[in-house]
C-alpha cells in the first residue's frame, strides 16, 4: 500500500483487505493480521447506491464482495423503513466463476459440471460486510448466509428469507423500493404476475450491471421473501468499479455500463 | 377409484390426491373439490422410514412429494428429539424433471437452460404435507418453503435453515440421526471435512434411492442448517414405490433399489 | 410480399423465402411452391463479405442461413483461391436457439439438456445456399452437411473436413484468408499455438457478429480440417441484418455491432 | 511389467501402452521410446466384438481407447462386408471425463462449461489403433480423426462420413450390422423414423456397457454417415475391461454389465 499511493491518487480495490472499517472484525473473519490498518477510515465502501456521496469526494474506494452487494441492495430499503425484523437468512446460489482463475479438484470440469454444492452452509465472510452496512440503519441485526454453488459461470442469486414487522404490507414493500431506487439506474424491481421471468434471473443479467430486486408475501408461515441478482463480475465486482469511478472521477455514472444483456443465453 | 379398486388389490398412488388425511387440507392446498374422500383414511403416506409398519399393513400407499420426501426424512430425527424450534425454512433446489412430461415455455431449452428461477418463493403445496408428517412429533409447526429451479434434470437438494434448541451442539444431531437411521439401507448421513462432496449433492445420486443427510452449526448466528438431496425420481417417486411395494408385498425392502450411483456425471 | 413491397420501400428478409435465387432449387429443398417468384431476381444475398457492393446498391436484402454464413465465410477464400478439391463435408454442431421459439417434446429441458442428437445426418437445406454462393468461384462442388444439436442456447461450429490440392501448404491457406478478410470488421483468424482458445469457440463469441475462423493440416490423412464458429443469433441472423442495413443505409458498417462479448460466459 | 507379472497372472491394462502390435507404429504417434515391447505380442486388444476368442485364451489384455472403441465397432462390419471406400474421416464428439483427473487450466469449469474446443482437429493417436484393427479386413485405409470436446462429462459420439462403394444400399447396410452384431448383447442399431432417439446419444447410455450405432445414406452426396456412440467410461475403458475379464475368466460375458441406463438424465 505504501508504494501503491506513491504511485496512485486513486485507488479501487476488488480484493477484501478494505472493506471493513474495523481491524478487528476483519481479523477475526479473515483470521490474519491487517498490514495496512491505517487506511482501512481512509477506503469508502463501493456500492454506490448506498455511498454515492461519499464516493464522489473519495480516492480510495473498497469494493464490495459480489455477495454482499446483491445482499445489501435487496435488503437496505426494507431495514431503513423498518418493514423486517432482526433476523435475516440469506440463501446464496453462487456460480463457478466467484471460486477464481485457479483450477483445483473442485473446480475441475467432471466434479463441478452439474454441481448443487454447499461449500458454505456457514460461516460465509462477507457477513461482516453486510451486517457493517446495513447498520447504518439498524444495530442489532443477525444476518446469517448458506451458499451453494451452482452449474452456472457467471450470476449470483440470493433468495433471502426474512420475517416482516407486524401489519407490513406488500404495498408498504413495493413503496420502500419505490422511494430509495426509483432514480437508480442499476436497479431494478422484478415481480411480475405472468411470464417466465418473473422474479430476477441471472440467466438474462450476464454482462449487465444490474442487481434486480423481487420479493414475495408468504401468506401461510409470517415470512417475506426477497429474490435478488446480479452478474457477479460486473455489478459484483469490475461494474462496480466503473460505477463508482465514474462517480468518484465526475463521469455520467452509467459510463461503459450501458449494455442490456442477451437473451436467450 | 371405484373402477381401480375393483380391478387392484394393491394402490400405490404418485399422484397427490391422497397424501393429505384431512379433505380440507387438500382443498385448501389444492384449490379443489377431492373426488374420492372416502379413501383418504385408508392410504398410507409412504415413507418407510417413518411408515414402514403401517406400509407392511396396508394395501394403499399414497407416495409422498419429492420436495416432501426429503424435507420430511431431514428433519424429522430433529423434531422427534425436540431439537429445534418451530420455525422452518425450507430452501429447495429443483430440476427440471420435477415439472413433468409436456412441453412449455417455460420447459423450452433456450429459456430453461441456465436458469436460477424462483419458481415458487412461497406457497408450496407439499408444505402441507410435510407439517402432516411432522405433525406426528410436534403440533405447532411453522414450515415455509421456498423453491428454485436450476438447470438440471434430476436432482433435488434442500437447504434448511432451522434454529436449534438452547444448548444443542452437533453431538446431539448426530446421536439423532444415528439412532433413528443406523439401520436404515437408504439414508446416508454425509458430512466430511475434507473433499469435494462434503455435503449431500445430488450430482452423484442419479438412479439412486437414497436420501443423503448433512448438516452444520453456524457458529455467529443461531442456527442449524440441514442440507438433504435425493433424485427426485427415484427416492422422490418410483423408487419409494417400490421400497413400499418391497414392504407391502413381503419382499426383501431393497430389491431392485441397489443401484450404487455413476461417479463422475 | 405484394401489401409489403407497398409499405416499404427497403427489406431484409431473415427468412429462407429469398435466398434462392433458383425456384426449382428452392422448391426441390424446400417441397413446396415458391409464392413470389417474381421477387427472386431483386433480393441479394446477405453475406456482407462476399456481397457488399450488390448489397449497397440494393432494397431488399435476404439474410443467409446461420449454417450457410459461417460455412461460406469459412470456404469461399479457399474455393476462390483454388486451394481444396470439390468434396467438401460440413459436421456442423448447433445450439437450440436455431429450432425457434415453439417448445416441442424435443426442445423439453429433460430431453434436450446433455443431448449431443444428430437431428440431420443428411439432407440438410442449408447446402443449397452454401453452393449457390461458393458457385460464384467454382462450379462443381459436392458440399454434404451433418448437423448435431449440442447443449447449448447460442452458438454454431462447423468442423470442415476438406482436401487440399497438391502441395498446398498451411502457408497458402493464410495467405488467402488474409487477402480477402484482413479489412473485415467481423472476421478473425483464430489459430493460437498455446492457451485454451487455440481455435474459434462459440463460448466467447455469444452476442457478438464476429466469424472466427481457424484450420489445421492432417500430416496424416490429405486433409485440410478448417474450423468456425459464429452466434448464430448475430451473425448468423440479426447482426447480419443490422450490418446489411448498414451498407445499404450508407451508416458506417459496424454502428451498433461492436460488442466485443463476455468472458468468462 | 516384470514386477507385475510375477504377481498377476491375468493383466488387463487400460492404457495406451500395448494396444499397438507394432513398436514403430507406437514410437511415431506416442512420440517416445516403448519400455518394454517383449511384452507387445503377447496382449490381445480388448474390443470382444472382434477379439473374442483371442480374449478367451488370453492372459494379458490391452482395451481399447474410448475414440477407438466406437469407430472400429461402428465401421468394421462395413469394411469386412466391403461397403465403404478407405477414405473415413471421424468427427468425435468427447467429454471432458476423456482428460483425466487432473485439473488444468483448461479443465477448469468456468473456461470448459459450454465449451466447443477444437483440442484436436487432427492428429488423434487413436487413429492408428482404429488402422491398426481395421486392417484386420482392409489394407489401405486413410483414417483421419477431429476431435471436439463439449460442456458434458460422460459420453463419447462419433459422426463419421464415408463414401459407400458404387451401388451400396442402406440395406446392405443394414444387413452387415445385422449379421456380425444380432449377437452382440451391448451392441445396437439405433436408426428410428420418428421420436427424439433417432440416433445413439451418450445422453441416455450413461452408466451402460453399450455401444449405439446408427446411420443414413445422403442422397445428394455421395456419403454413408454413421454415427456411434458409448460411455467413454464404461463401453470406453472400465466396462469393456470387465467384458474382456468375464470372456477370459469364462463368466457369463454380461456379469455386472447389466445396467440399462437412466431416462431422462
Amino acid at each position: 500500500m505504501k508504494k501503491l499511493v506513491k504511485i496512485a491518487k486513486k485507488i479501487i480495490d476488488l480484493g477484501a483487505d478494505f472493506r471493513l472499517r474495523d481491524k478487528e472484525v476483519f481479523e477475526h473473519w479473515y483470521e490474519r493480521t491487517h498490514l495496512a490498518p491505517e487506511f482501512l477510515a481512509r477506503f469508502v465502501y463501493g456500492i454506490a447506491e448506498i455511498r454515492r456521496n461519499e464516493i464522489r469526494k473519495s480516492s480510495y474506494i473498497a469494493c464490495a464482495g459480489c455477495e454482499a452487494t446483491v445482499s445489501i441492495l435487496a435488503l437496505y430499503p426494507l431495514i431503513k423503513h423498518n418493514l423486517i425484523q432482526s433476523k435475516i437468512i440469506i440463501d446464496a446460489k453462487m456460480s463457478s466463476s466467484q471460486a477464481g482463475l485457479k483450477p483445483t479438484l473442485s473446480s475441475h470440469h467432471p466434479e463441478r459440471s452439474g454441481s448443487v454444492r454447499s461449500y458454505m452452509p456457514t460461516g460465509h465472510r462477507h457477513t461482516a460486510e453486510i451486517v457493517q452496512e446495513l447498520n447504518l440503519w439498524s444495530n442489532k441485526l443477525d444476518v446469517a448466509i448458506s451458499a451453494t454453488a451452482l452449474d452456472m459461470v457467471r450470476g449470483l442469486l440470493v433468495t433471502i428469507h426474512t420475517i416482516p414487522g407486524e401489519n407490513v404490507t406488500e404495498k408498504d414493500v413495493w413503496k420502500a423500493y419505490r422511494k430509495e431506487y426509483q432514480k437508480e439506474p442499476f436497479i431494478r424491481i422484478v415481480k411480475e404476475r405472468q411470464g417466465i421471468y418473473r422474479y430476477p434471473e441471472p440467466k438474462i443479467q450476464q454482462g449487465t450491471n444490474f442487481c434486480d430486486i423481487g420479493f414475495e408475501m408468504d401468506r401461510v408461515s409470517k415470512r417475506l421473501v426477497v429474490i435478488a441478482a446480479i452478474d457477479n463480475l460486473v455489478k459484483g465486482t469490475a461494474g462496480q468499479a466503473v460505477q463508482a469511478m465514474n462517480i468518484m472521477l465526475g463521469f455520467p455514472e452509467t459510463t461503459s455500463l450501458e449494455f442490456p444483456g442477451l437473451h436467450p443465453v
